[in-house]
């Protein structure tokens, strides 16, 4: 293991998020709080902590795949470390562990709380908070890459390890120009959004805040009742852009580039809006036979929950928890499928499950015609044995994590529903689950124990497993 | 498809399910109850179906991977829909769907129930229905191969379709033997049971019916509060006999063989009592901490219940749903270990979920040595390729069919824990779950569609998968 190379890396991260820091501080000039020692004293301890690693010179910037992964997963660990202490600094959470599960749960773009009162914290607080989802977002490395000049080639590692989905793709040859392309990308269709919401009538610290936690696909809002207090239009334009933002970046670049009838053709985009289509319908209909709501309210509200839900957002205009069964069970079932690969949003994501579904029919069908082995296709290419392999493996792993992580929360007490859904809701990056973790409650109700394991969870599901997996494997640290 | 091959097998089948209603039959004359009627009516119509099915002669007596599947799966629901008629012929579960649902769960060693009031129904009844848990326990094809002289050689495929577990190995060389040593072990140690329930102060009936529901792993029982009643003597027996049979038989069938330290040294019986020891540790210690019981009791409930849900027998000592939710989610994960393949217990196998976590550690280990694939080891053997991915495949089978069963059962409105869990039951072959559907609850709070769909799930898990699912795909009816 490259351990130089790892802590320069890391010492470079450090010191981007103290410049991070400082939108949160102007935040706070701005509306005169009193939270200039909470974030003066974080930004300079991340700037000599980061200076100290960053004189750490690698003999060798060759970069392997485990180097990759640990660094990714190492990085998102300090990072949540080092920016949750504003948060704790201020004393407006003043215990450490719910501090770092709050923060965590901002780069992961999970949005699950521990406040209580989200309405008591202080203005520049709550954009730090926000501002994690859309760093977290795109990914912080990435960010790095796109900003950074930087040895070339081996650096696919960190786009892979940060990336969702079964397979990446650079854009163009160039890792740092796809890095930075979809960093444009991303600043434009935020940057839309708070227009869209300055228009609506909402002041430019709400449009601001609510863009990045629906950019992010995050879900931290700043009222108790999350989105319900917005009006319609602003309601629909959150509920349109999470849907936006949990569709693979690739798509908005082929646009860009003008190839649009390939972007049409997307089969993974296909089956994202089928089954928003498909979820929304069927929730609404339940809505109004079971609840006897009008067509108009059923509908604004399916289709919000399930944009919000399937993107892995979390906001909510309603309290779904009341909702029947049936619909709950819908939006448990999309919180494993989640966005498009390669959007900000989290679950499984849309391409896996297909892939996923594809090899399951084919096993079925071998049975028919056991020497004729139909290979499985998607965007109309074949997809590789390998990718296929990998897609089943990752869908086990999210399957037992969540079954190891419900054991280890369970042992809190609480009631079935809530655990189990609290480390879904975790595990896929949703924010909300059900009962005591619904949309009206929060995660505060966990031990500290509990929430350090969810946290983790949470890192889990944003890196899709294996950066922070191959953390816990002796053989990381000891081998050569 | 060669129909007139499977019309003829289960032509087959039908005439021998007549002759095993005899033995409820004889259970009536001595009891003098008044199910004449209703056996006789039924053993009537099986011999007349039975015998013009077997007329239809076969010219090809040849069996194919998908003919051996598709009479498999249809043997099992053929079975079902008459072996449920002495029930509602004779009026004790008057709804037919309801008799269908409670045969299913015979059949398949599920054990879930919709009767209300175990208690009112009669003796005869009561032992058709633990019959059916013994019947269903080794196999009603494997049976049929057991006494049928037949061609050799095809019918590896019915022994196939119908074991459980990753692989399948034929004892002897020839299957017709393998499928005796099976029967005749699975008899023997039966009768031991019914022995030592004997000597423990039961009736004869007690003893023979409740060993039928340890036997086949099912877990009917004829008292209101399952074993909760029996002596602790009888109820030490019963948990030990229901660990003895989610063993895998061919273990049995080594010591007989006198390969005594082959038996031993089986890594799945090593996985399967460590699996046991440690959850009866867990809940023994939740017991006593959270609501201070005393050592024996909790020891002796919590072996009772590990050893009943792991082996997806299902009878219980003590109502589980009152116990803390650490000691009710280790039950709920050990549903779906299940016992050890070529048993009679249901869940996944503990073989499939040793193999799952191997290649799930192989995976993180590759980033580490991208080029050095090391193989996954399997009692002492190199496990090919082809079951690590049909491990991987068959995980990821259950796990959406659990989804996509609990969309289903969630349109009856009851809450998410007793859907989640009923539907994890049923799967699993185990019988209770949670709330509404716990041990001294039942699943008649479900809706008729609701039963269907969960008769459905009891045959998936039962056959593993494939048998049911082939039946749905319309090419197995259209193709040649």
């Amino acid at each position: 293991m490259n351990y130089k190379l790892i802590f320069h890396t890391i010492g470079k991260i450090l010191l981007i998020e103290a410049i991070l820091l400082i939108f949160p501080l102007i935040v706070n000039f701005i509306y005169q709080e009193e939270n200039l020692f909470a974030f003066a004293l974080t930004i300079s301890i991340l700037m000599v902590v980061g200076t100290l690693l960053i004189m750490i010179k690698p003999k060798n910037k060759r970069m392997f795949v485990r180097e990759g992964f640990v660094i990714v997963g190492l990085a998102w660990i300090v990072l949540s470390l080092f920016g949750a202490l504003p948060f704790t600094l201020s004393g407006e959470i003043p215990n450490y562990i719910n501090a770092v599960f709050e923060t965590v749960s901002g780069f992961t773009t999970t949005g699950a709380s521990i406040l209580n009162d989200v309405e008591a914290m202080s203005k520049s607080m709550l954009f730090w908070r926000s501002f994690t989802h859309w760093i977290g977002g795109m990914g912080v490395l990435v960010f790095v890459l796109a900003i950074l000049p930087n040895s070339e080639g081996q650096n696919i590692y960190l786009l892979k390890a940060e990336s969702t989905g079964p397979q990446v793709g650079k854009l163009v040859s160039k890792v740092r120009f796809t890095a930075r392309i979809l960093y444009v990308i991303y600043f434009v269709i935020t940057l839309l959004e708070v227009i869209l919401l300055l228009v609506g009538g909402n002041s430019l610290y709400e449009s601001i805040v609510m863009s990045f936690g629906t950019a992010g696909t995050g879900g931290f809002g700043i009222y108790a009742d999350s989105v319900g207090g917005f009006n319609i239009y602003s309601q629909v334009v959150i509920a349109i852009f999470m849907m936006l933002f949990g569709i693979n970046f690739n798509i908005y670049y082929l646009v860009i580039i003008g190839k649009i009838k390939q972007a049409i053709k997307s089969e993974e985009l296909r089956w994202y809006f089928g089954i928003i289509l498909l979820s929304t319908t069927m929730i609404t209909i339940n809505l109004m036979v079971n609840l006897n709501q009008t067509f108009g309210i059923a509908l604004k509200d399916a289709y919000f929950q399930v944009s919000s839900i399937m993107t892995t957002t979390g906001f909510s205009t309603v309290d779904f928890n009341l909702w029947p069964t049936f619909s709950k069970t819908i939006l448990i079932i999309i919180m494993f499928v989640g966005g498009c690969a390669g959007s900000t949003g989290g679950g499984i994501k849309v391409s896996r499950m297909v892939i996923l579904f594809k090899s399951l029919k084919r096993e079925v069908q071998k049975l028919l015609h056991p020497n004729s082995v139909a290979p499985i296709k998607m965007e109309g290419e074949v997809v590789e044995g390998s990718v296929v392999k990998g897609v089943n493996i990752y869908f086990a792993f999210v399957m037992i994590l969540l079954f190891i992580g419900t054991l280890l929360v369970s042992f809190d007490g609480l009631d079935f529903t809530s655990t189990f859904t609290g480390v879904i809701a975790c595990i896929n990056n949703i924010g909300p689950g059900l009962n005591l973790v619904g949309p009206m409650g929060n995660f505060d109700c966990f031990s500290y124990f509990s929430k350090i394991i969810l946290s983790v969870l949470m890192l889990i599901g944003r890196l899709e497993v294996y950066p922070i997996l191959i953390l816990f494997l002796p053989k990381t640290w000891t081998g050569k």
